[in-house]
């Protein structure tokens, strides 16, 4: 789509766009029914076609190219728009002239007049740019009535009420739309006029009421404008499609344009058409509808309808509205007749449709019809449907579903039958999908508090959240404030740290002295309960029960099936342990990228193990330990062999620094600092020995600790420095590996293993850790009297190691980008500080797009990726290049490494699913481009 | 010299150098006389003709060309050497026939014949590679006696003595050196000769003990290789030819050509000359000399020489040796002869020489000539008198003196008058330069204490040092190890932190329980004062007075002005004050390249009101603060821009963590416990008033530094993200500079300010800092009524600022490497934590070939660096680039600076004439390389 800039500027607006004037005998205007014609104005392309009419305008031409009864009408082009813009506010010659020629066409089609007193024609007029975007310039209907022609079609249709009810709602939309009349002012009117008839609800209004209401809305009219209603309905024609054109260059759409990354010099275009009328009797009506239910993606269609009433009111809420089906009992031909055309029309689009209808004296019209928004699931569901059906292609429903879309299987949910029984008390933007539940706490210290010390769930709920606040968001289930946008603080942070989170809740009133929230006339207390739905920007009062969608859904493994067809580049998983390989493959997963050998470190009954390696005070000591770790080491490499039978397992050899493994140094103070007051209230030489004891231990742990204490650990003594400065650790977790293996192969496992060494900066390093490895893997094999076939590679996750990988690869048979680290020092900052830090003021000051740490940094980051695989495949063409990061979930990063030629992406086993799908999107992306 | 190898191996021995059969008529053998020959044979180049014959044996045929009196000889080529070894230990066709003939040429010019009783002909045999280098075979002096031309001899010379202490000498050298019976044992036979004579030196010997002395040796030569010494010259000859050919292949060569980087297969010539005597009585002698003085570089000869001795005797030290000059007395044509000579040899080698020379029966002998080795003082000196001379040309003076020499003129020395009076005690490896005086400790904690409480000035001695005697190495003044060498721990160690250390002082026995050490007989406790001198390597006993040589030095200065002639690139200066921006200047300095702006701020009076700026609780308070602090920062510039009126000043905004200008975390614990504590002694209410407000005071800081805590403070809230998130402080900065900036150039300076911002890792960060900027700076414009022009400008000192350089440069002017921070990031290591820790090991297991953080490490920092100049350059092509890291004073970083096109290097302002010298080599290499 190259009309959608990355970065828009106001300065790119129409008038700044190389505007050239037009010939005069520019088409300008298009019929309905003019397809040919348009397509030849844009050299064939029906997205030509939609640039030029707009999505609303090409929509009503193609529904009428297939028959499909849409009251007849014309657009007026986005070029027209342009050029009027550009020519400061003047239509381009000869507009005006098609214009008036196309409404003549629309009486012929007719057999109305336009201000006609015989059979007059009405006609609505609506914006449309090719992409549907707020802020432009509303409906406005009953174009062409005044009070001539309201008495002619009084008369004609001998519904008086009827009549006025249109014009009133004519002076009310004009005033409003087109000149800017306060609403308020027409609506206080109507509400007068309510209380002096003593009615509660405008359909119990009479036609004099609102012969009385058009008449006080003329003079609020000409109050505010100082100018009368204009009586000639060309006039009105004239002014209406002006506004239009203005529209586009008012401050909301310009802002949303800026937001959503639309090009300025698009233009809107103009729809005019017949009005129809569901308000002209009980066999009339007016209603929305999806060809098929949005919630679940079955194929019923839903949707709500009125009858006698016009197509506004459905949407305002005024009335209860039916539900479509109950059209049937109704009005059953034109129900059909609406059941047929929807098909039609989901055939046509090969896509579910949400579609705008009237039905005037039992005859059926089609005012609108797109693609309907729906949820994940019914997306994937429609889209495995439509292959099915033949609808569709099997690239098509893969490119259809978005990876994030998979997300929502992930995520616990709000029940949704339990939602129908709760009471939605406010919305709001959705920053961060799933759901939470939990006791209101109003400040960050409550909401810790709470959650830590009671165990208790907590919402935490702010006027807006500042760094201070992120001990509290840590704490609790999920976010609502009542101020901020997507980037707010409060978004940012909760998406980074995958709580769920509504923001900008404007109705929403926090009493922080009364502890209390209160919208509209509901208030809250803190502690109360409440849920939210991140996914929707819902909030829901009480705890209301969540579930989790089923990932291993039938329609999304069928999904997931054709996506691995169509992708090229791999998809392994992260896991530590048997389980989690199991998983993994269970996912889709083709390997382990990698496995963190320390995480089996910190179990409970090793850790005394590994803190005594540490302490030791020679080789020997060490090696005891060691011993001791070995079989545990290799029952762990065993397991994972067996459970990836046939695919390669990459293990990483220890990363984290010593101290991790260690207590903490406030810790040890303080325990030391307890053993000592205690020592003076003991009396038994026992316990005195006991306590002395633990005293000299955990002094020996101090000053271990203090010698391990670095002042930056995040580049301190870890990865392969540590097996370098103690190889007898090497040894040991290399010997686990090769014993294991072998003994795996004996068994009749096909083990694939691949030794990673991690955080290297030079290619001597690894030469070290290679000779190290080498001479223990052949020990071990010859003991065992068995070959395995390993790979021996590298972490590149340091920019030295990237920068010179064309060395590395002398060495490495395969690389890994670890992206958390290789991002961390490209950028010079700690995600540990920076992400809750000044990196959410950086992204608020969209100073920063997105968080480097969620999707891989292009520029920088991905540079130096793109450069290491290079180097590194001149150095060794069938190198084996992955990445490992928690970057590899991410469906933008994917993209990146499919276009730089990795061999696979290697994330969390949950996130596998959404990998195969972002991979078969990156390979067809690629296809499209080609 | 592409012979010169980076990383030599064993396997490129001779052997495995792809040697080919060489043709039977090939030329082996070079009379000094045969000039054309050896240069025909080598296409005309004295380079080439170097390695044919070595560098004794070009040296020996060069004198011989300009007429010099050099003993008839001839040189064995060292292609004859590989072509032996090649062969399996056999001479190649002709080699040997053809050393016949020289022989025969050599009886020819001396009238002498080889192994004939007439007029004996005897001659000496000495090895001589294209480098010279130990470890191959020493001299052997003589050759050509048996019984029977001893005899002869002694009748023609009529001095019995005089042969039979010449054969005696044959035997003892061609014994221990070509068969390699141990010295000893011929040693222990003159010691009991001495002892039965009842004489305590050599020269008081008899021929009769010498002819009983030669029997001896002849029988200890039988027992130890199992045969008589070989009576025929001829066999001597050959056997002595190729003990040099195999000596190329000894251990100790090898090892010395892997240590130094010489190739393996250069291969090494023989030398064959006539002997002279300078033992033939008083009207003899022999004696060493240089041209000029190598300490001071006067013109002044100056060298030592023996009457009636041969040439070993003078480096032996036996007998008590007389200076140069005295020759004069005693023989005075010689004397005058050996200053023509000297004087001849200078203008010919354009160098000043270090000769050999004999003088037999009153007549003058040369034996070698090499230029000689000198001070850097005397270095300088003589290149820059050469110049005046018009010897050399002032680009060759440049380039003869070293830029590691001008650190000479940095560091203390020992008194060179006051070294007379002092006792040497030992020799070991000078690992690391300048002068130490201090106390003996023996152990770390030790020398710390002894340092850090009583202020007292140590030497710390180790048998050898390790990662935690580190703290120890800090406190002391110099490091002297009896173990070790060039890449020990303690070696590394101490050239990181700049302190003298001389290592691997192996006649040192440390007695660590004792607390003394012991060498020879001389035993020195712990508390001893010693001083070391690290240029050299030696150890002297006491305290001995050093003196800072003069940086102002006349000669030095003259020289640095030619080189700034040769130069291209700028050599600027990091200065933060005045007083340092004029030293700069002084030096040569073309600039300010970096002047940190904080440093102002941890000054006494200021500190106080930079912690209120941090403690602020809001803008207002901030804002008071930063209201103080803004004259005091104009001050700053005021004088910095004064002191470089006309060049220019980059100033970089606030770098460090705020956290850096407050209390430590630990002080503030430890202040709040003793207050605690204290306040339960008070009684007055104002003592405990004032205690009590005291405690808020602490406790406020305390939360303050626990908020600005970051877990890798290196990589967190520093340089421009503390800019961007405290706006106000980026403020005041940018206004100091421009109040002080307009002021100045009102009154007449030319101000030339450079705005820096410091870590950025995307342009958005200069783009916000520029908005800032410009603002302020306009205003304080207007203010002053004064336009003043100047650059903003950025660090690239994170790895993505240099990956995304192109997009940078767009707002930045110019840029200058921080390649401290670069190599941190670029390495993914911290400074602090690996310097003296991982690091270490890294260089000792050769992991990396040079610290880092020393030299800048080409291959990944310089490729970014390279990277960023180019696409940097691509964007905005005046930029201008430079590098502020310490290496900015590093000469091989230097050179890579000049390579890539950098404008200037900016380093401290001490390292600035080493930065110049630098800088000239760097343009005169890449002339060179044209």
């Amino acid at each position: 789509m190259s009309e959608q800039l990355k970065t828009p500027t106001v300065a790119a607006q129409a008038g700044g766009n190389g505007y050239k004037p037009q010939p005069t005998n520019k088409k300008w205007v298009y019929l309905f029914g003019e397809v040919k014609e348009a397509e030849a104005a844009v050299g064939g392309s029906w997205d030509g076609v939609r640039a030029l009419l707009g999505g609303k305008g090409a929509g009503l031409m193609d529904m009428t190219r297939q028959g499909i009864p849409v009251p007849p009408g014309f657009t007026v082009s986005t070029e027209a728009c342009n050029a009027y813009l550009a020519e400061g506010n003047n239509f381009p010659p000869g507009m005006w002239e098609q214009e008036l020629a196309a409404v003549k066409e629309i009486e012929k089609l007719t057999g109305k007049t336009f201000g006609g007193t015989d059979n007059p024609l009405l006609v609505s007029c609506r914006s449309g740019a090719k992409f549907s975007m707020p802020g432009m310039m509303d409906t406005v209907l009953n174009i062409g009535l005044n009070d001539e022609i309201a008495e002619t079609m009084a008369r004609l249709t001998n519904d008086r009420r009827f009549v006025f009810d249109l014009y009133r709602r004519l002076i009310q939309m004009f005033g409003s739309v087109v000149m800017g009349v306060p609403d308020e002012a027409f609506e206080v009117v109507i509400t007068s006029r309510r209380e002096l008839a003593g009615v509660k609800t405008d359909s119990e209004l009479k036609a004099q009421d609102w012969e009385v209401v058009t008449r006080r809305f003329k003079e609020i009219y000409r109050t505010f404008t100082r100018s009368d209603f204009p009586i000639d309905p060309y006039e009105q024609l004239k002014l209406a499609t002006e506004a239009v054109f203005k529209s586009w260059n008012g401050r909301r759409a310009i802002d949303y344009r800026n937001a959503a990354g639309i090009a300025h010099d698009l233009g809107t275009a103009v729809n005019i058409q017949t009005m129809v009328y569901g308000n002209i009797g009980n066999n009339s009506a007016t209603g929305v509808a999806m060809s098929r239910d949005a919630s679940t993606g079955e194929k019923e269609p839903e949707g709500d309808f009125l009858v006698n009433a016009q197509g506004e009111d459905v949407v305002a809420g005024i009335r209860q509205t039916q539900p479509l089906q109950e059209l049937n009992d109704i009005m059953p031909a034109a129900y059909n007749e609406f059941l047929t055309i929807a098909g039609k029309l989901e055939k046509h689009y090969r896509n579910m449709q949400d579609m705008e209808f009237t039905i005037e004296n039992g005859k059926l019209w089609l005012l609108q019809t797109r693609d309907g928004k729906r949820t994940a699931q019914a997306e994937v569901k429609i889209a495995v449907d439509m292959v099915e059906e033949g609808l569709i292609t099997k690239e098509e429903a893969v490119w259809r579903v978005k990876p994030a879309q998979v997300d929502f299987f992930l995520h616990p949910q709000l029940d949704r039958e339990a939602l129908k029984a709760s009471k939605k008390i406010a919305s709001g933007l959705n920053v961060s999908p799933g759901a939470a539940v939990g006791m209101i706490a109003f400040d960050a210290d409550t909401a810790e508090r709470w959650a830590k010390e009671d165990g208790r769930k907590v919402i935490m709920v702010r006027p807006e959240t500042k760094p201070d606040d992120v001990h509290g968001m840590l704490a609790a289930q999920g976010i609502l404030t009542s101020r901020g946008g997507r980037t707010s603080h409060a978004a940012l942070v909760a998406r980074q740290f995958g709580k769920p989170a509504v923001v900008g809740v404007m109705e929403l009133e926090i009493d922080l002295d009364l502890r209390q929230m209160v919208i509209g006339e509901l208030t809250v207390k803190e502690g109360d309960w409440i849920s939210l739905d991140g996914n929707l920007g819902h909030v829901y009062l009480g705890q209301i029960p969540t579930v989790v969608p089923d990932i291993k859904n039938a329609y999304l493994i069928k999904l997931l099936g054709w996506a691995d067809e169509v992708r090229t580049l791999g998809v392994w998983a992260n896991a530590d342990y048997p389980r989690d390989a199991q998983r993994a493959r269970e996912y889709g997963a083709q390997g382990i990228g990698l496995c963190r050998t320390e995480h089996m470190f910190f179990e409970t009954e090793r850790l005394p193990i590994v803190q005594n390696m540490i302490m030791a005070k020679n080789v020997t000591e060490r090696n005891e330990a060691l011993d001791k770790l070995l079989p545990l080491q290799r029952g762990d490499f065993d397991g994972l062999f067996r459970a990836m039978d046939g695919q390669p397992v990459i293990i990483r050899l220890i990363d984290p620094p010593l101290h991790e493994f260690l207590p903490s140094y406030e810790e040890l103070v303080q325990r030391l600092a307890d053993l000592k007051v205690q020592l003076q209230h003991f009396h038994t030489l026992s316990e005195i020995d006991e306590a002395l004891s633990e005293i000299r231990v955990k002094q020996a742990y101090l000053e271990r600790v203090e010698a391990l204490r670095e002042q930056n650990p995040m580049l301190g003594t870890r990865g392969v420095r540590l097996g370098i400065i103690i190889p007898e650790l090497t040894k040991m977790q290399v010997r686990a590996i090769f014993e294991a293996a072998c003994q795996c192969q004996k068994d009749g496992i096909d083990v694939q293993p691949e030794v990673m060494i991690p955080l290297i900066f030079h290619v001597n390093e690894l030469k070290v850790q290679q000779t190290a490895l080498e001479a223990v893997a052949k020990e071990v094999m010859e003991e065992q009297g068995v070959q395995v076939n390993y790979k021996f590679g590298t972490m590149i996750e340091i920019p030295r190691a990237a920068l010179t990988a064309d060395e590395v690869a002398e060495i490495a048979q395969f690389f890994s980008f670890g992206t958390n680290d290789l991002t961390q020092t490209t950028f010079g900052i700690s995600r540990d500080d920076a992400e809750a830090g000044f990196l959410v003021e950086y992204q608020q000051r969209n100073i920063l797009e997105e968080n480097p740490f969620g999707t891989l940094d292009v520029a920088g980051v991905g540079k130096l990726m793109k450069m290491a695989v290079e180097m590194g495949r001149k150095t060794r063409p069938d190198l084996e290049v992955g990445i490992c990061g928690e970057h590899g979930g991410d469906p933008k990063t994917i993209a990146f490494c499919h276009q730089i030629g990795l061999n696979y992406v290697s994330c969390s086993p949950f996130r596998v699913p959404i990998a195969r799908l972002a991979a078969a999107h990156a390979a067809l992306a690629e296809k499209k481009s080609k």
